[in-house]
């Protein structure tokens, strides 16, 4: 079997929620068992669209969603982007190698600056994340990056990079790289949004208390159609069945209830009652695990990751700057 | 008296020549009596535009033009750009605080895109280097640059770059900087082009020989129409006198040697035959003390150099970590 380095992470710039956990978390939980999987909170990442405050004080909660669900130290390595200023080197060097239109062309950033309305006060550090991101994914010698559709593009540029820097200065330091498509599908908000995400406050965090639980499947977005019990009821973008879709198991079952509900006489209440029991036996124990765990030991577990990553990164920003003829001392 | 910190430093792409000896050498030798000089050889600089072998062979070259002209290692801190890695990484912090669009603006790069004609194939690190630029000078808490008055949206990028980050991240971490307007003229090339340059070959380097010097200044284009030494000539333009305008004392000879030559009667030779035995009188000393050094202590001296002010710098990036909240390990 294939053994290699795998690269993924997240923007600490809130607690994760049950969109990372069926788009990401449990195949990274699969991925430590068959890799050397590197785990980054991206925070300098962060910076070029966030807040600090808000930044510093979700690194230790993402670290806490990490090992409550299942996360392993002992197989995931964990690491603060900011406390590895070899990545910033490696950014400043890869910057030579990509022009200014090709990172005005990348289909990921041009959406997202329509998105932030960037689009005349751009920060030039918004422009380069993806530079920046070549920079992490080739540091630690990555060799796979599970990546959803919409990242696919950061990728390719990545590659693009490699490229450039082989033909330039000769291969070896550092290589290319192959995205791992996400098996889900994104995760829509509870009130039917496309996404489910922390600042837009439709989705179901970890962390959340079994009552906050319990209250957002009550809100959660149906068939507004679906008046009465016995009216027959729309499956396709309705909340309960996306949600009963990523995390019921019982899929037989759940085949006859979406038979029965768009039929008519399933009611919303019987349903959202099941998908609370099924959303609270799933996070029951990650809740449990998360209330056993404490800052110190999470930050030590971070500490220890990112001294190991940083020697891997320090080893390839050595092999870069011989490559690209800036090791004038020999440092 | 002020007694500030001076940054200063070149490209190091060859052996400095005449114009660098007039433009900022002389007044470097001044300034390190009066100010707390810092002398960087921008190899990372020179990498956005430049071939690596060209840097790595010209970095002692240049080392031995400073000495040999007289900057002293007791007054003056030399340093090498690339071995201060803190510098890259404020350029990256820097990156978020300035726009696309505002790069896109600054006079200095767009009239150097223009002469690359990067038009379609601009280098992100090529338009980003004034905020590498604004590293280097905040780094060393520097209060004046030196500068010609081609270099002054430099100046006016690092103090917006400043202002911005004191705005969002409180003042102190770094400050702002005043030029020093250069009081010398760009010195012209030989034959007669804008501007003296090692790459367009017509200048005269501090390291010529004897016999160089002597050829390039009897090829110096002059007046093309003074023919016969009764011809009136030109002054103006005329290489010949530029160079006695820069580097001749006696200023009241030269003014009769200027009517003279406007009236007619004085012969390209006779005048040229004096700025070589001027430019001999200038180089000899320099060419003499340039032959006693030796590679291993240049490479002493910049080492040197380079170790004290790379704790100026990394005192400034703990500063600038703390102040944009990037201090999660307090590292």
């Amino acid at each position: 079997m294939f053994m290699g380095i795998v690269l993924t992470g997240d923007r600490p710039t809130g607690k994760l929620h049950l969109g990372h956990y069926a788009g990401s978390l449990l195949s990274r939980i699969e991925l430590q068992n068959e890799h050397d999987q590197y785990v980054m909170i991206a925070d300098l990442q962060a910076m070029t669209d966030s807040n600090s405050d808000l930044i510093k004080n979700n690194i230790l909660e993402v670290m806490k969603d990490y090992i409550s669900v299942g996360l392993d130290p002992n197989k995931t390595t964990f690491l603060l982007q900011s406390a590895i200023p070899e990545l910033t080197e490696l950014t400043f060097h890869y910057m030579n190698l990509v022009t200014l239109g090709r990172l005005e062309r990348n289909p990921t950033v041009k959406n997202e600056i329509r998105q932030k309305s960037y689009e005349n006060s751009l920060p030039a550090g918004f422009l380069c994340y993806p530079v920046s991101q070549a920079a992490d994914i080739t540091a630690f010698q990555a060799d796979l990056v599970p990546v959803g559709n919409d990242q696919i593009p950061m990728i390719e540029q990545t590659n693009e990079i490699v490229r450039k820097f082989s033909s330039s200065h000769g291969s070896g330091a550092i290589k290319e790289v192959k995205a791992i498509l996400s098996k889900t599908q994104r995760l829509i908000g509870i009130d039917g949004q496309a996404k489910a995400s922390k600042s837009l406050g439709n989705a179901i965090i970890l962390s959340d208390s079994s009552e906050e639980i319990k209250r957002k499947v009550f809100d959660m977005y149906t068939d507004p159609n679906h008046i009465h019990v016995k009216d027959p009821g729309e499956v396709e973008g309705n909340v309960v069945f996306e949600y009963l879709d990523a995390f019921y198991g019982d899929k037989e079952h759940l085949e006859e209830l979406k038979i029965h509900y768009k039929k008519g006489g399933l009611g919303d209440f019987a349903l959202k009652k099941l998908l609370n029991q099924v959303l609270q036996d799933l996070i029951a124990p990650i809740r449990e695990k998360r209330e056993s765990l404490n800052d110190l030991d999470m930050k030590d577990i971070l500490w220890k990751g990112t001294q190991k990553a940083r020697v891997v990164a320090s080893n390839t920003l050595s092999k870069v700057r011989k490559a690209i003829g800036i090791d004038f001392f020999n440092l």
